[in-house]
């Protein structure tokens, strides 16, 4: 039972609290939080960073009326707890329950839908000249992280909105980092706003000049440190955002709700817009996460007293693997670099860190520089490998293009989270990119189908002199992991496909699959072999260039052709194959493809969202059984229960 | 006969020069420019303002191993003048002639390869870490406008190289607008100290603080004077870059050789990023470009007198047609709004601007903002049209998906110049937009096949609620134009094809067709048919939904399908048709799929391009005729020089 929060069912209730009150619900919303995601997980720090800001907000504001748009959207949790949603936290980010993220359609509250950074100001700006355009009331706010400020469509929603002097307010949420240590030069300039608001350059340089000044001696030492705190406070502080033409308001406290509204207060006689630079702690109130922010970014169920992790121990992960394979090869070749954008440890980048410090790269929420930068390494000789999670990699979409696939040059883009994602939902999915990425002359793109593989592709990809991409899942490997010494890496030949289990003439059934999909493929044919349905497979390992000898020939020789690909199934893998048979006028006899339709997936666990779209081996033998039309032999051949 | 021009074969020559030879150059390279331009067309405003700036970089710096990167890349005529060659300027442009963007395969002077905005400063920073990292030389030149600063990539590259210190030069080369008026905060911030070095409003600000100081007063007004200057000079200039970790050097005469040399030793001097703030002058030294440098920023061939255009009145353009339907339908709807990233008078836009200034928005050369900002007005009850170039569109992709489609937002895109684009060439192309899009839930995509149905599509895209997407070519219209009144503008059905020659049950050829390829093959079908060789054509319209029935029923009922398409056919309209074949169980008897294959289309006439890959008439009767086995009567029934 909690003195308040229990009584919170809406921003109305909220609105009867007051002073001393509030902050007890903070207190009580940092419990209710704790206990909730420690057993379902989730985003933690962030969120504890922003209960006070979020409780001041909605007390000051009138929200749906008034908008409030959090960047990304991992940090809103308070925010879903105030709107009504509280019930619904024991489902939190699981099927069919609430999303980690705002959603338009889950409230009202929730005006603009993310999951990607440094949006929010471009849409705060959209709803402020709907607003002048169709008379309608009510103040914005848009809420963004100081991580999130280093994307550049961010400074180009600033740049605008301070032109045309558009009446918004941005809340800085500056909590010293993004998801890992922050960095970049607005990163350092946020920090001399933050640790000593004179700005000691400032301070050195005005002292200097007023030293040199003959007249000014020591009896006009007084008025020298009020000419200082004048110029501090009319425009040293905050002047880059005032350059943008914005008023700098702060640094606020962001976890004093009363200084937080008067700062509201102020900012709504202020016309024109605003940025209040408001200091937030990460993982505020949890001293395990207030410590280590970085690990309980996005945690799972974890242990209260002392936040050590509930999950037993896992495989590694494909990012692991990638990034210890990463660093040996760069043992051997002093050219390799790695590049990150603000994703060390998601990517596995951060054991490559560690090693080679001098050559790796963490650029910040940036993945446009990141590869246009990469492909400046390797115009000038080294052997850059760009790491990013597939949906973000949808926002370096024209640098792919234009300064790596057109220049043809030298690079490796490990695409990591490719395929479905599970928890986080539509946002994150990594379900687009054979399609986007396989129409660009020039690339050669390869999926791994388990950790040996992915270790010789990106080997292939390191040493081929050329634009190559390597695209593998989020989370833990199948099958064993042995780390292979670099002696044992050997090149794949591009281009070239494995028969896993042999077509023949007149084949009865061959898969063609890649990448994720081989090894529930192998299973799937093992059982229809056993059974009697004669079952070729093959791994199509490059999506392009296609291996058109090895798939020609299955095509060819087969009664049946099934293709599976974790991707949508327009533009992808299957419409490949389909391609390369209507060019070759090749007559396939029955085919079913296996992938996403026409719909964003939501989110859920990774295997069981795959197993809702037949990516698994059961889905997959059931599809090959439905080809032969014998679909209601699934359930003898393997009973549900057994998956 | 030229004194100097003549004798420059190479960046060794002009070494050779000095003082006034270098303004006789200067003035002989803007009497060449004019000469080649006028008569091949090209970027004249931009190229007759860098040209002091090449000779100054070229005759300081040791170029290749000194590194000159030109942003976007249209301001670099001079430079290829000055290495080596200047005698492929007739072909400028031209198919197999000289691009009019730097090329790396053409000069090893040309470090990066470009085309689009705000890649520099990225690849820039890549070549600088290079450098350290295996131990080269040279300094790092990148010349970047004040419009491309407006892209965000370009901040998240100062933020970077700022933050890390990288020894890289960025020449900012601030001639007061990019392709048409600048936009933004930053553009304000730079006229201001261009236009008052002083800034205004500090030197109002340090006045008043000076003042309020009792002991100051008339006796030290020397003094006050000496701080204002003091600061000016210390750290009010160029703070904002400084703020980003660059040392600010400027404002700097550009036309001024002499001046340029004496800032590039010194910037040679401090260790670090430097900001060279170089003022040029668009059109500088031609009064008609001078005056009118948003015309002359592309241009046809033209009077050199009077810079009157040669070209014949041609039919409008698409741009013009959308342009003023859109103002048409904004007649009638205040919710329409029209956004453009800096394209106002390339996306017809200008027109809706002049109609409805309070409803149009610029936003400068940041795509991102572009859409995600429509999103916001879409969110507040507007209806966005965002018009972009199909190769810009790129730029924007995750947001598309992001905050356009996942949000299933009211916006419409206007995809312009998509397809082949002529003499920009390969970094201009608009050739995967229908690859990069079909795969994305919840978008509708159509293409106008011509003047008339662009009218009717957009609206029927602004009517639609939800996000859709209109693509049409650059250009001029084909058929007449007839501008609808609103009243006659009438909805699609949305994924409705059309039967333009009807397919009966046993058709020889049907041909599929949609956007800019249903009137050439209408030509090809009235041609097969006149010589007896049975042609159906159904116009697609919708890309997606793809209009299942009328598609298989054509798929059905012909002995031979051809599709054709001005795109990649990697994952483009022709896959659509296979996907829905493969769907639906049904074997084509023989298809061709006609667009483009697996490379990047060089420069060249956009007709001559067309043909090259048989997108006009005579090659889709070629490749139709050729599926019948018939392809040596293409010269019969249509002789080449037909064409």
């Amino acid at each position: 039972m909690t003195n308040y929060l229990d009584k919170i069912n809406g921003t109305s209730d909220l609105k009867k609290l007051k002073g001393s009150q509030l902050n007890e619900l903070a207190s009580e919303i940092r419990d209710f939080l704790l206990e909730n995601i420690s057993q379902t997980g989730g985003h933690l720090a962030s969120n504890l960073g922003t209960v006070e800001l979020t409780i001041a907000l909605h007390h000051y504001l009138n929200s749906p009326t008034d908008k409030i748009i959090w960047d990304v959207g991992h940090q809103a949790y308070t925010h879903k707890i105030l709107t009504g949603r509280k019930n619904c936290f024991t489902k939190l980010r699981q099927k069919n329950g609430l999303s980690g993220y705002p959603k338009c359609t889950e409230s009202p509250h929730d005006i603009i839908g993310a999951g990607h950074s440094s949006t929010s100001i471009s849409a705060a700006l959209g709803l402020a000249l709907a607003r002048e355009n169709l008379n309608q009331i009510g103040d914005i706010y848009s809420v963004i992280g100081d991580g999130a400020l280093t994307g550049g469509m961010a400074f180009e929603a600033l740049n605008h909105a301070g032109h045309i002097g558009a009446d918004i307010n941005v809340i800085l949420n500056d909590n010293e980092m993004s998801i890992s240590d922050n960095v970049g030069a607005i990163s350092s300039y946020l920090n001399s706003l933050r640790s000593d608001p004179t700005l000691k350059k400032v301070q050195a340089d005005i002292e200097f000049l007023l030293n040199k000044i003959p007249k000014f001696g020591k009896t006009v030492s007084n008025t020298v440190d009020r000419v200082k705190a004048a110029l501090k406070y009319s425009f040293i502080q905050g002047v880059l955002f005032e350059e943008f033409g914005f008023k700098y308001l702060g640094p606020i406290d962001g976890h004093n709700i009363n200084e937080l509204i008067k700062y509201f207060q102020q900012a709504e006689k202020i016309e024109g817009p605003v940025l209040l630079h408001v200091l937030t702690k990460k993982g505020k109130g949890y001293p395990p996460a207030e410590n280590n922010p970085d690990q309980f970014h996005g945690v799972g169920p974890f242990n209260l007293k002392d936040g050590s992790s509930k999950k037993t121990k896992s495989k590694p992960s494909y990012s692991k693997v990638f990034g210890e394979c990463l660093t040996k090869i760069a043992a051997q070749d002093k050219r390799v670099a790695g590049i990150t954008a603000a994703m060390p440890s998601g990517t596995g980048l951060n054991i490559f860190a560690k090693a080679f410090p001098d050559r790796y790269y963490d650029v910040g929420i940036a993945e446009q520089h990141a590869i246009t930068m990469s492909t400046g390494l390797a115009r000038g000789g080294m052997k850059p490998v760009c790491a990013l999670y597939s949906t973000f990699l949808q926002r370096a979409y024209d640098q792919v293009i234009h300064d790596a696939a057109i220049q043809n040059l030298d690079l490796t883009i490990a695409i990591d989270r490719a395929g479905i994602v599970g928890n986080d939902g539509e946002t994150h999915q990594g379900l687009f990119d054979y399609s986007f990425l396989r129409p660009i002359p020039n690339l050669v793109m390869m999926a791994p189908k388990n950790a040996e593989q992915l270790q010789q592709m990106l080997y292939t990809a390191i040493n081929y002199s050329g634009p190559a991409i390597l695209r593998y899942p989020r989370g833990s490997i199948r099958g064993q992991y042995l780390p292979l010494p670099v002696e044992e890496l050997q090149e794949l030949e591009i281009g070239k496909a494995k028969e896993v289990l042999a077509v023949k003439k007149e084949t009865l059934i061959t898969i063609l699959a890649i990448g994720s999909t081989v090894e529930p493929a192998v299973k799937a044919a093992e059982i229809l072999n056993k059974n009697g349905y004669q079952t070729a497979l093959v791994d199509a390992r490059f999506i392009k260039p296609l291996d058109q000898e090895i798939i020609l020939k299955a095509l060819n020789n087969s009664q049946n052709i099934i293709t599976v690909e974790e991707q949508v199934l327009a533009g992808g893998f299957s419409s490949a194959v389909l391609e390369l048979a209507a060019d070759n006028g090749i007559k396939i006899n029955k085919i079913k493809r296996i992938g996403i339709g026409d719909q964003f997936v939501n989110q859920g666990g990774m295997e069981e969202m795959k197993k809702e779209y037949d990516l698994d081996a059961r889905g997959i033998l059931k599809n090959a059984l439905s080809l032969l039309d014998k679909a209601e032999e699934v359930d003898e051949l393997w009973p549900e229960k057994k998956d």
